[in-house]
């Protein structure tokens, strides 16, 4: 599982290694079975690939599921190659694709056997699509149905706007992006080139910016106009129902090769760094900048008017309250335990000052 | 509150009851106030209903807001009838349904209303919406205005789309399942029958899976394409704005009965049992799997590649970081307090181990 | 940055002034550079505004920045005007707006500049929009393209409906409103007056209820339908992604005022009183009330059937599981560290009630 193509559309192995993109990576075929040529159909785990599919052994501990995969070829590290081609069990029923970076390998053959599955479909405006009269949409981009694209929108070239899609007064999508079904950039919103944007993403609403305004009544809130933008770089990838604010002064920022996952929340005036990426459910307020080659894990948040430094890694569900400027793994996450347990342990921590306290009182005897 | 029919439309108490599928439960109808024949218009809490609604009592404290219910019939349980009916306070003035799980029987009544009330609306592709030549719509289905159902798709008998949905390549919604506006489904997404997809709900959007390719720059992520699917039981529920991914290869998979509140994340590969239920914006990482009739709290967060068990009670807010293979409750939540006293209490928390470490060399005195 | 008008169309500072909303507030132009009167183009922060825009200085952290301004003018404290005026480095390149609250004086700047640069559209209905015979677009609302508008619903007078927004059954917009594009509006949901709602918003979708009913198999849900609606005062905001849910059997609530930022969750039954703001990515389980001018921090989550007074402030990322009525600040997340520090802290928290036994032994020895 899964099966891409029909049997007739299917490369053999070796065709397969040599149409994906594998440039940098040495590989070789080893140890193919007598049966012949392989087609091959579609990639698959190593405890769900069929006969015609082509498998990957990247993590150690599932190197005991190779006995028993139907697979027809496996990818494997030369140290997996050789103890197979040198075991005792003689040759494998499987052929293998020796490569150094087996997880990279497989990346690639997915990435050939995705971009064959889909039809190249030609370029266009579907007739449902409401499309601005001075709106540009470049050669070969292609604009779904019942799509809104606004006054002075460009989309670029090759570019692909799913179903009902909305790009505001004059904001622009870059060549050979991908807009899932449903997204929307507000007015003022630059996407670079390369762009994988998934259902439900909104860019450019306006960020949380108000202030106390007494004119209005007691606790009344007046409105600070959100007058910035959101620029995205190229190459980045943001996930479904994930939102980006739009500055209140100048532009939200995402830099090149930023991947974002689903419902991540993206305050105003935010700078993200090239190469960072965050997990699932992420909240970062308002003008916090995070460094080049950062990962934040799921659900952590991040408090306001931060500076996190390059190279820092966030553990999942951690919250983050102050600067963090030296690279390496931080973490802040409540243990968590049997109910009971976690009630006698909670009632301390409600006392934690006082048993310091008693701590020290004890010591000073 | 509220009033759902019209008085020519209401029934009698009496009629409500045979109507409603109260398959399983004995009821009965007991002192009923003179004035005859009580025809019910709706439903209502204790405090809100008024004199043509029907109310329950289904927490004992609730109880003594019994004294002042303006509700024409309140649904009790046998001991409360017999304090009712024997009580020095006379006969109440509203009548009595008699039941041994009067907050079912409530559900029975409300299910009963929530139909009557919904003018049964005929089959059919309201012609704004655009629909694939090959796509299949069953009998009885209604597509809604501005939907696009794609190449390959399939909506079942009696289902309904609201307005706006998507319907991506090959995926299908099954039978009597209602699609409320704004509902997308990604290509290969598989919905049973009798489904409920609320608004913004994202199915098979691409799961988060990267790999470092230096051949893209330092420190660069190369995509992992998402080959695999979304499968979706029978008798399923997924709350606003919801996103449940696509597999890497196989199919996310979410069994019968499960119930998702609004905003939840289920990343790619995970597997979760029937009748699981899960309060709003929890958080699942990817390759997880949980057992059947488990029910996380609101907020919690599951790292990735986990196992819970089935009858696992996950406390809202919790972080899972490991297996839980026990049935139980589970908790980790910081408690709150009085921003001074948890600066205190925090304050100590970074020095624990060092604490510790001093209650040892006390004890070795 | 930004420039958000042509010098055509750009007011002189006094202009400017006078046309912004500064009702309660005083204000005075001082030390005008030679040049002779300025034109005003947009607004910037002190280090990015150009030559032609105003700035402001509401933080006194940011004062060094004056000095390296380009910013035609600048808005500042008496104070701060006074120090600048009398300064031995002669008179600033800049002129001054002098004002005791520089920070909504430049709010009232930027809502002027905000107004001025969008186009003033006209009403009416954008063709391709499916409006119902018996919905009310009342005057001059502008119903934009791909609209739901269904039966019975209202649209006020001068209410904006951006891209592909659904108003379901019986549902109002107040007038003045601005729903951006892509929000939806379930059946019997009231939006008062000014309201903003962005996009993705979903008001109305079920609240989570269910009970277990054994008829439907073991561990199984039966449904509780949500019979009530959501009804929203005016001058609400409400942030991209957020959702509401329509109560069990009397309306969701949310006051006059009241400002909420992206990916909101408001349970079923809850109450939010009057200007009360939260930050986002906060939960609020069901039947939860909310006390007026109370300020919830960033993924804050509150448990179900609880009470906050007036004036309450939960710290971000903090788990409010019991009653607040007094009002302050409250707090409770786990200080952050360096991983292997947070590790050594964190075995501790799994002992707390043994170290504390331990230490009232020592104690008593």
């Amino acid at each position: 599982m899964p099966v891409l193509l029909d049997i007739a559309r299917a490369p053999t192995l070796e065709a397969l290694l040599s149409a994906a993109k594998t440039q940098g990576m040495d590989w070789r075929i080893s140890a193919v079975p007598d049966a012949g040529p392989l087609k091959i159909q579609g990639v698959g785990t190593l405890s769900s690939a069929g006969g015609q599919e082509i498998s990957f052994l990247a993590n150690p501990r599932y190197q005991s599921q190779l006995g028993a995969t139907k697979a027809a070829a496996v990818i494997v590290s030369p140290d997996v190659a050789q103890a197979l081609e040198s075991g005792e069990q003689g040759r494998p029923p499987f052929a293998l694709v020796v490569c150094k970076h087996p997880y990279l390998l497989y990346a690639r053959v997915a990435q050939w056997f995705d971009a064959a599955r889909r039809p190249a479909l030609p370029g266009g405006t579907h007739p449902s699509a409401v499309v601005a009269a001075d709106a540009v949409i470049e050669e070969g981009a292609r604009i779904g149905p019942l799509c809104v694209v606004e006054s002075g929108a460009r989309i670029g070239r090759g570019a692909v706007l799913g179903p009902g899609c909305v790009i505001g007064v004059g904001s622009s999508v870059g060549p050979d992006s991908l807009l899932h079904a449903h997204v929307t950039l507000y007015e003022g919103v630059k996407v670079g080139a390369r762009a994988i944007l998934h259902s439900g993403v909104v860019l450019g609403a306006d960020g949380f910016g108000f202030a106390p305004d007494p004119s209005l009544g007691q606790g009344a809130w007046g409105k600070i106009p959100q007058l910035g933008g959101v620029a995205i770089g190229d190459d980045v990838e943001i996930g479904a129902n994930t939102t980006i604010d739009r500055g209140a002064l100048e532009d939200t920022f995402v830099a090149d090769g930023v991947k974002l996952d689903n419902q991540i929340m993206v305050g105003h005036n935010c700078r993200i760094g090239a190469h960072t990426a965050m997990a699932a459910c992420v909240g970062v307020a308002g003008s916090t900048t995070i460094g080049e080659r950062c990962t934040i894990g799921g659900a952590a948040m991040l408090s306001g008017h931060l500076t996190l430094g390059d190279d820092v890694h966030i553990s999942g569900g951690t919250a983050v309250t102050s600067n963090i400027l030296k690279p390496g793994r931080y973490t802040g996450v409540f243990p968590y335990a049997e109910h009971g347990e976690w009630q006698r342990n909670a009632a301390v921590i409600q006392q934690l000052a006082q048993l310091r306290r008693r701590v020290r009182s004890l010591e000073k005897e």
